[in-house]
């Protein structure tokens, strides 16, 4: 019998944490943090926090279902904070019990637990590679499948078991024209599918979507539509995004070269980001530069401010979260933001009520100081209604657990397979945090 | 010729201010100000901040078009801060001219002067009575007329020109059956309707609601129909409401005397506005009590706690306030609110990206600590769509200037002068902060 | 072990049914239809298709499960056709098998099958009292106990069987105050509570609201706020509310009387609701009149377009129903109704997108005719969250199933079940049209 | 002094009509319908209606103001019927006057005209190019300006006066990779804004979206990226768009070209629009059938259906319109719709409630039938705010008057006028339907 423990992700887009188990020995899959829930809490500093306070505000995973279960590997899909943020408050517990993940995703993991502040994380991390199998007990072995997301280097997990395969994909889309090359192993995915699939745990955030998700292709295209533009001889212009997402600054600063301008990338945690992936080969940062300490930002804006037609600017704050270089430049530090600029938001809004305000704070200030602003040149990373379906047609799972999801997301994601011939209860398991789910057939 | 200078609370819901002008003389009709524009500036003391930050910010009218007229009075409509709350920042830039207002609102007019910091206000304030003219200079008379909100002594305020009366209706409804046993004044405003309406600015909060606003009898039944339930045969009470709001609190508290509980109202706020209402006799406050300093605040509720089943707790912070005594609950402060306490929201979401993500926060603490919420025992103070057309007919106006809302507000209105025969542009005029209204015919 | 049947309702509002089955015998609970399913097929006409049809096209349940059962009883729980509109032609899948209703339910069923072409209906009809236990077989008695709804005459539904009793609330809200005298019987559901309940089987519309719903007292208060009000004196006057709604109509005719007006209800549907009511003496129709024939219509309203202020008609058409009156009016039939005319919306909008059409349809045209509208002088007939709070409360059962809504309305109703204890799964299952629920604990 | 009559499309997005006079002279633009209007009203038929009834229920524009005017042209900027529509019905009033426009506008113009059963169109009908300027008379010319939309031929009208151009920008986007080759004429913008444009009448729908329309460019890669990937091996594929979208009709015909697939365009509609596409040199239709007689559409449909897997069919029907191709096939006519099908919705909804409605309805019908459903492989042909700054920035117009809207979207447009230095009332013009706007300066 395979059971799986359904920990975190189950009741919000957050806090990401799955385990599966089989004969007594159990894989961990993903380890995230709910970041709105350290946000309604003024006061609080995630890294200074214990797990304990954290876990009590649902910033963190709640792991007492398998705290004194025999874990034999922990496994990340990919590197956003969702998913890894809270090895350095988890994985003590699990001592030591080895981490395996994409290259990326591991560098990623290890800078989180180099910043942490009260724990210690002394487990071993594997860099492995895609179509590796990593045998990690007697019984069970682990697998990283190739897929596109909006970060480098995410996989689908796999956990072999001799009851058939657990196919973990949560955070993916299938991107068949993505610009940094990367491409959904649509072929292993249907040996898999043939081998025989036990349980698909799949994310359900946009299962509602009822199309395709466009590919990234479809982003850049959106990005120099806009700059390429006759319309668009501006002065200032300052582009925001993800600073985990490695192929959309890859477009900007491609697109600042080819305008003339020189790309500044602007703050801590785009350097964190951009500087393990140049390091791996999955940036091309030519013509760029990466402005790392208070005093860098602080000298060279003013020098940019003083002939902003020749850069681009990139920054973080798309959400107006506080500390975030936008959001300080909207505050009038920094630099004196104002009716040459224009801004670029290559960032949906994230909706949840928090980052809504957070948000309209920032678009406020910035449209009283006169600022242009142009919305939404993005796409999602997550996968729609129809790649679902295409992903549960490849994998021909027996049983379905969604995941990564409000209730109502699951719920939505049970529809779907329902029209694709399961049954709610039978085959199908709308879970919640801190559920088990028993497949016993 | 009369202008109407359209100074503040044409763009948004707040920071009311209207300028009337005939022959060179000025009436002003309030002076408020706009919270949400204070909120996104996490680190603004509104009472520590001089007038000309304010105004940058958006949080005070800019009375720039008027400084240098000829103003012979201030008039206050009602007492709420959107339309008040700036007269320390304001009154001083025309020092000795009178301000006047009905004995409420007075009072809490010079309730906030004596809270500034920074500026002295030497204007001399009279409390005016419903009826009284008050003749303010040669060809100037303002007259208070008598009208129903969600504050106590609110009025309509009528500026007689020789060309004719200019009717100022912001913030009002018409409520025939008011708990407190006022009356709007349909004598009156019919005959000011005969006598002739130069020009009628009004109020378009709540216009394209398609309805009569609910009588305040409404609220109080609906309170009634909960607390005198069956099923509520809870522990803790805790009910939330605005502290202005007189009629609403005295629901409670004969509710809570009903039920053989102690009312007892917590918050500096909520003894400033029940104090000044009991002295005029406007609130019975027999079975309550009112915790004003931290102490009582603090030593009260620590009792409360250990017999909660004796006590309904009346509290601000509905709208999730920082610093409100509900927040502060919420935040596990004060008193350890839990499951078996119940909070009864008697008061909407007012719908502002920043008080809706307070608001969230708010439910989310009391929600993971077991509270039970009870939302919506409320009705609003504003007119909907028929009580406006109504008023109209009584007053059969020359011209219109919708006011006191956003700019899709301002047009719904437009839209039901349409209806009763106005045109815009012709007699309707739709304006925005800052601009002058000509009315040469 | 008890099975319930989710038949019909638990993936829209609309076509309720349900049966519970004993050790091989079973009870089936409403036998309602799906309006909208008939809508979208424009030439579709309900009485005229056979089951099969209606089945296929989702318009009524699908009883394939419980075709070859041995069903005992038949259990009407009140009288709206959701809940009794498909007798005509699923009754005689169970030919003598008896029904039970209360008066005014099974009145307004034999008036259905009277109704009915193509299908005879042979099963005996049974009114029962409230308090009432039919011992239906050896093992198995229903109950009817009183509650209210927007229709008279609503019950809970009780199976008791030897594992304890199975409790049917759709369709219900506790008014403590209702104008018809009305009461929900707290003392005997206690009572069941404590004998004992094995499922729950609730509504669940409108579990999403946070609050207790109002009682239809507010919405007598909200139509006296308006009819009596000094602005209200219009030539025309026309109201439109659910034709079942019998304490509606009853405070329709009240007011039509003390405002000195004659209230005549127009139309056929009316006609029969009112007609069956009066006959049970529940409800007072002095001072009105009712017309039922066209020829009565069409003669009357001429009459009455000639001297509208003598009048205050009740119409249906609420939702811009094809064919009905205020429809036809809207078209330029019948009366020609235009800019003297006051039309009154005693009725939400049912939030589906066909009725959002025609209603949007009714009011474009009124609208061009210069009619004008009040809206939403209404309260909802549902139990929101804290009633179904405190309904769990009384009954204290072992397992609950949420049914009468779409999934993401079920799920929400688990969502509370959870904050009361219960786990999604263990006790309380969220099923689907066509399941079985099995309970074997 | 230059007057606008604001005659049709200020109140509404459809049946678009401006008359631009000076000095007695008039230059009409447009005569569009309004099709819910005529949907609101189930037995009407558009064709068979005079021009009187069309104008009561607001389906076409009340041209009244300008009846008895001078007018010495008639200009058509695009070929939509919500601005020729309404060609048989208006232009007979002024009977004599030359019609200017575009091959494919005049084209269609003149389809219409063959189709009109009760009026007899006796204008002359111009065909003009791009860069032509045409006296109109002594002291007006007019001029059609390249520029992009969703249908071929699409131009910006200019009316020449001695006071200065007059612009009529309705219906456009800024496309600079436009599949079809057609580019906005920018130099030509930037010439006659600095020749001096008087007044700039600006289309609406879009301007609330913050951001600069993607080209449609990117609606080809969204369709690409959807067809040729991996998981849309399907039998049977049907792709809806809007008829007159022959850019969309050519990527469709092009991608079934590369999968092998046929093409086979079905309607009379469609037949219609690339027929005359054809004709001008607009559409390669290689490899590709035209159904358009009912004969023909029901033999080959059948033939389809044996072997799916080798067509591509393009229908009409995406907003779910009675008659439409996809209608009748959710109805269960023509083809055998069914689970082996995927419909691609290659356009979105129009947020009208009957069209919501409509679109609901086949959606559901299709659904049941178990046909895939794949939505908003589309981007929108309207202009959005960055688009609209710019061709204010290009035109530097003396004043402006926006059109093509709701009254809350014409206010947006007031709004982003404003943050280019207009003021309402003083150089922008909030207008209505009926209105005339006087332009002294």
């Amino acid at each position: 019998m395979i059971n799986i423990y359904t920990l975190g992700g189950y009741e919000e887009v957050g806090k990401n944490m799955t385990a599966v188990e089989y004969n007594g020995e159990v894989v961990i899959i993903d380890m995230g943090i709910r970041l709105d829930r350290v946000l309604i809490h003024e006061d609080v500093e995630f890294q200074k926090m214990p797990s304990k306070e954290l876990r009590k505000i649902g910033a963190i995973p709640d792991d007492t279902p398998i705290r004194n279960k025999k874990v034999v590997a922990i496994a990340f899909s990919h590197g956003h904070l969702d998913h890894i943020g809270a090895i350095a408050k988890l994985a003590p517990h699990y001592p030591d019990v080895p981490i395996y993940g994409t290259s990326y995703t591991i560098k990623l993991a290890k800078s989180e637990v180099k910043s942490e502040q009260y724990f210690e994380v002394k487990n071993p991390m594997y860099e492995t590679q895609y179509g590796e199998i990593v045998q990690v007990s007697e019984n069970l072995a682990i697998e990283f499948v190739q897929i596109t997301h909006s970060i480098p280097h995410s996989s689908i997990v796999v956990v072999h078991t001799p009851e058939g395969a657990v196919v973990y994909a949560c955070d993916y889309k299938f991107d068949n024209n993505s610009p940094l090359g990367e491409k959904p192993d649509y072929k292993r995915l249907k040996e898999i599918g043939k081998e025989g699939v036990k349980v698909l745990i799949a994310e359900s955030t946009r299962v509602a979507e009822q199309t395709k998700t466009p590919s990234e292709a479809v982003a850049k295209m959106l990005l120099e539509d806009f700059f390429y533009y006759d319309g668009m001889d501006e002065k200032g212009l300052i582009a925001t995004t993800f600073a985990s997402h490695i192929a959309r600054l890859q477009e900007l600063i491609e697109i600042a070269n080819n305008i003339g301008r020189q790309a500044i990338l602007v703050g801590r945690s785009l350097a964190k980001y951009t500087g393990i992936a140049k390091q791996l080969g999955l940036i091309k940062m030519k013509g760029s530069r990466v402005l790392r300490s208070p005093n860098a930002v602080q000298k060279v804006l003013r020098e940019v401010s003083q002939a902003r037609e020749n850069y681009l600017l990139i920054v973080t704050g798309h959400q107006g979260e506080p500390g975030a270089v936008l959001t300080r430049m909207a505050n009038g530090e920094l630099y004196n933001i104002g009716k040459d600029d224009t801004v670029v938001f290559s960032a949906g809004v994230i909706p949840n009520p928090l980052n809504i305000a957070q948000r309209y704070a920032l678009e406020t200030k910035l449209k009283m100081k006169g600022v242009r602003m142009v919305k939404n040149l993005h796409v999602s990373g997550h996968a729609s209604r129809e790649d679902h379906r295409y992903l549960i047609k490849m994998l021909n799972p027996e049983n379905i657990v969604p995941a990564h999801g409000e209730f109502r997301m699951l719920t939505h994601y049970a529809e779907l397979a329902e029209e694709e011939g399961y049954l709610i209860g039978r085959d199908v398991f709308v879970s919640r945090n801190g559920y088990k789910v028993e497949i016993s057939r």
